[in-house]
């Protein structure tokens, strides 16, 4: 059955659920075109924090349909020099401010490529200081979705903002010092490792199994799911993004811990994950 | 004005709204359709809370047209023996664990039909073992939206859990021993007691009036509205859903009567409720 | 590319997230038809909170095309006497409870019109006497997005309830006794004052610069963008819905200045605003 795809927008944000922003950053969506999908990912952002904003969309946006348009929006310098910017990356487009938030990006094969919005005939014929989602980012979103060219919304740019993203250090030896990335609803801790990065360093060491250390709590067993998990210990294991979590069987790791986003954790290749 | 009508989804989850689980399952329904309307109950079931998540869909999907596809995920045993299921049952569809998350729907008339599912080519291309509302509930529903008979996700099956739901009793006399099953946002005390039951009960007994104890208070009125509801005194109603409540007008129930979901409430029924 | 545009309906309700009642209302309306835009203002009012409710929508139903129907629900009497009504204004449909939500309108010009619901073809088959967004507001809405008349749900009536909405009060010699409307996400605080009102007391008193004493402290500066804001210091700005705001660059305003909603801010205009 032959059908028409409707374009996709999603929405990750730290707007909250109280005020009528994202209300507003809908309705100047629709007024460009109401044959779009809006989708929220997330409004929960912490304010101004542009790191969570970036980890959130790194999990979820390729799990759109190509081409899908995605809006992120952490945006302490509205209105200020930063620049609203379109990144073209792995198939998919993002608009948002030039702060840093889609630095996860940036290191994409084929390269991102990143244009400075200056296309006033994609904004809403007013642009205030203070509300570039609802004035730039959400209509010039919805005039992509319906097919406009990133390379029409003004020139490409090299000179974008770029966090510095915490990555993983691993040692000759094997030992890897990786952060932790996200704390989630149900308590998991999870970390900036892949499961193809953890793959690739036990080939490398010979060392098939793989010991955490976490705020002085050992962790050494690795299981494919929650219900696998022994009593109230904490386990490791590859989640559905395919990073490296610790978790515990219906009980929150993260209280356990006492850990937050940004702390260290050191993962060990070992021959056998010990008691 | 004829009209094409869009198929809808509802999503009951308790993924809560600050991670990417939420927009991932809406990812990957409109993966595989876009023509496909999806509705948010709530995110906000308590964590692995499989009865909250029955009441809530309990009280809204009749209100949705018949052949809605309503997904349901609560879910500790995600990735473990449990089997992902599609529920029919009431000319509507239900996808979600086999962990009696729709038990109350067992019992309906015509008796419900519940397929285990195995079909993979309904599922996403990867399966995996922490994310079944991404990898298969959302697209088994986006499928079974698009016109896909629930006889061909896998085989119908009798063994499926069933939870033991609390069920009012009543005494020969008419004394009934109820349970609280749910409050609200408003401090609303949600009894496990249908509107036809009291009928019933009162038209046996020939007692027309109905006196409740909650934690030590008597309450002997019933009204038809909050707004009638006698100053800051709790009263009863038969709610919108049918089910007997117990309120405050403008005041939260909840806190005045300190009960708690699965308390016991006793209700007599009695020829004039006095003051 | 000629399209067809959905009509839209936007919902503003003290419902919160975590019942079903958000889920019901949508429900309803998809029944009438699934060929509607849904968007979610908010469901974060607080309980019963009329005047909120208002704000909200009055800062955001002007981003919508014209046409749009907007359902707002406050309702404490529910199933009273207190009527549902149909607001036609500034292009745009309304409809909720005759409680004063829709105040904000009533001084629109050309007049608001106003009428009682009474059509009960456009109501749900069954009404419940607690539950009217989900058995009135919504399916009626429903029947104005897809093209009925707002003169034909009920009778015009002119004695529908106006709340005293907080006003301005301007002396001879442009001091301004401002209300503070509302505190956002972000700890800004929103005055019910707007631009214009401003600039034509600024022309009035030939005085160019403004001053605002807000619960003992003194706030001199005003700027265009939250970035530009000077340290911690609070600062003064004309927000994206034009009305002046109270603000820190990065920092929660309404933790230093200790504010309410409802609080008083007096506004002076001067030569200069001295440091």
């Amino acid at each position: 059955m032959p059908e028409t795809r409707l374009p996709i927008i999603t929405l990750t944000t730290d707007f909250g659920a109280a005020d009528h922003y994202v209300g507003a950053v809908k309705a100047a969506i629709l007024s460009v075109s109401t044959s779009i999908s809006i989708v929220d990912i997330t409004h929960e952002i912490p304010q101004h924090d542009i790191m969570e904003a970036g980890w959130i969309l790194l999990n979820s946006f390729l799990v759109f349909p190509s081409r899908s348009v995605h809006v992120a929006v952490a945006d302490p310098g509205v209105g200020t020099a930063r620049r609203p910017i379109v990144v073209s990356a792995r198939n998919h487009l993002f608009v948002g401010p030039d702060n840093g938030i889609f630095s996860f990006l940036y290191d994409s094969d084929p390269p991102a490529r990143v244009h400075a919005i200056t296309a006033t005939h994609y904004m809403r014929s007013q642009v205030s200081n203070t509300f570039h989602a609802r004035d730039i980012f959400g209509p010039v979103a919805a005039h992509l979705a319906r097919g406009a060219d990133a390379e029409n919304v003004g020139d490409l740019i090299e000179d974008f903002v770029r966090l510095d993203l915490p990555r993983p250090i691993v040692t000759p030896e094997g030992l890897v010092r990786a952060t932790v990335a996200h704390v989630d609803r149900f308590g998991n801790v999870i970390l900036n490792v892949t499961q193809a990065a953890i793959s690739a360093l036990m080939a490398r060491t010979g060392a098939p199994a793989i010991v955490a250390m976490v705020n002085g709590v050992r962790v050494t067993r690795l299981c494919k799911t929650y219900g696998e998990g022994p009593g109230s210990a904490p386990f490791m294991l590859f989640n559905s993004s395919d990073f490296l979590e610790i978790a515990c069987n219906q009980a929150r790791a993260v209280d356990l811990l006492k850990v937050r986003r940004g702390d260290p954790v050191d993962l060990t290749m070992v021959q056998q994950a010990s008691q």
